[in-house]
């Protein structure tokens, strides 16, 4: 078989962006990260692939375009079934698929909120960015991952977004560990596989450039 | 094998609940339909199966929960093969996961904005509900239907709010299939096959329910 061509139209920071690679790392596959210029002028390519959307991440399979990134990691385990991130069973990938969905509808915006509001907004921001979070606390259980004992689908689609939770607990004041401590443990044990460590990016950063977007919102 | 026990928390009119029944009556499965009493007061079987969003369409099969309309066919189209809804490859079946959700994103809340509204903001928001069924159309293309020669997924997804778009046209004055020929000539097609046409409820009786959703509204 020919070497599979895999390019990643991809932005450093976006939550969307580390799925995809976490899940490209978990199946120990190479890929070329092309950055995009999301404020000055994002690509051709990137335009052509994903007209209806113009967003990152889109993955380029041998030429073809995948786009919007719980669909990627969807076709990235559909592709290459080893290691498997999808449960083997329908019953187990319908739940799987439920939570990634409740992580994309809420997770991020609920986040944003956080860093785009102050005072009284800002407090209601945060409660229900916890809400949200003790949600999937309940989702989680007593269990190592979302899926049970292995690292799967729903902990990929949620860790892209945890890239920025240290930037929401610094400019919201608070602590995922005091408010879920459970979902606080499995961030640790997370980071700590190879695959989303070589990934993630340095929090330090993500902070910065959140502060970069709170400023270009007229938040500071 | 037993015979399975399907159980469908239903609405009558939720374009959701539509769309699963399409799904069973094409895989020719038996099923009980519970129609919830969606503003009197939910049944407890609902609130314990969907503790998340509370809302119909639910699948129970043999007991176990299923929730969330696109899903749920999606999961019926796993464990029941024949007739495939889904193509085969990866590539196929992660365009039909993308348009799916494009419909789940944008369809309904269009339309409620038409029925919602009056004056300039109704201007607004048919332009941009016919705006996404031309998208719709650009990726209906030439083919027969979203996945190609066969009825399928998308298709499914797609028709469930479809019943709402008669109320639609007379409330927002204005015809579909003067915007959006193909998706009107595609509409009739699929009304003509049994599992539709069995399923999709009377266009007058949506137009009165939509009635007095404008006038709990206070739209009218």
């Amino acid at each position: 078989m020919a070497k599979d061509d895999l390019i990643l139209l991809d932005f450093w920071v976006s939550p969307f962006s580390l799925r995809v690679k976490i899940a490209l790392e978990e199946k120990g596959l190479d890929y070329e990260a092309r950055e995009e210029d999301i404020f000055g002028g994002k690509s051709e390519l990137l335009l052509k692939s994903n007209p209806i959307y113009e967003k990152v991440p889109v993955l380029l399979h041998n030429g073809k375009p995948i786009v919007e990134s719980s669909n990627i990691v969807y076709y990235i385990d559909e592709t290459w079934a080893s290691p498997p991130l999808l449960p083997a069973c329908a019953y187990g990938r319908s739940r799987a698929r439920f939570w990634a969905d409740f992580i994309d509808k809420k997770v991020f915006d609920a986040g944003s909120s956080i860093w785009k509001s102050k005072g009284e907004e800002l407090e209601s921001a945060k409660k229900e960015f916890i809400d949200i979070l003790k949600k999937l606390e309940g989702a989680l259980g007593g269990k190592d991952y979302f899926g049970g004992d292995d690292f799967g689908f729903v902990d990929i689609v949620l860790l892209g977004v945890t890239a920025w939770f240290g930037a929401y607990e610094k400019y919201g004041g608070f602590k995922i560990d005091d408010e879920c401590p459970k979902i606080g443990a499995w961030i640790e044990k997370c980071k700590k596989r190879e695959t989303v460590a070589r990934v993630l990016p340095d929090p330090k950063q993500v902070y910065e450039f959140v502060g970069i977007l709170r400023k270009m919102n007229g938040i500071e």
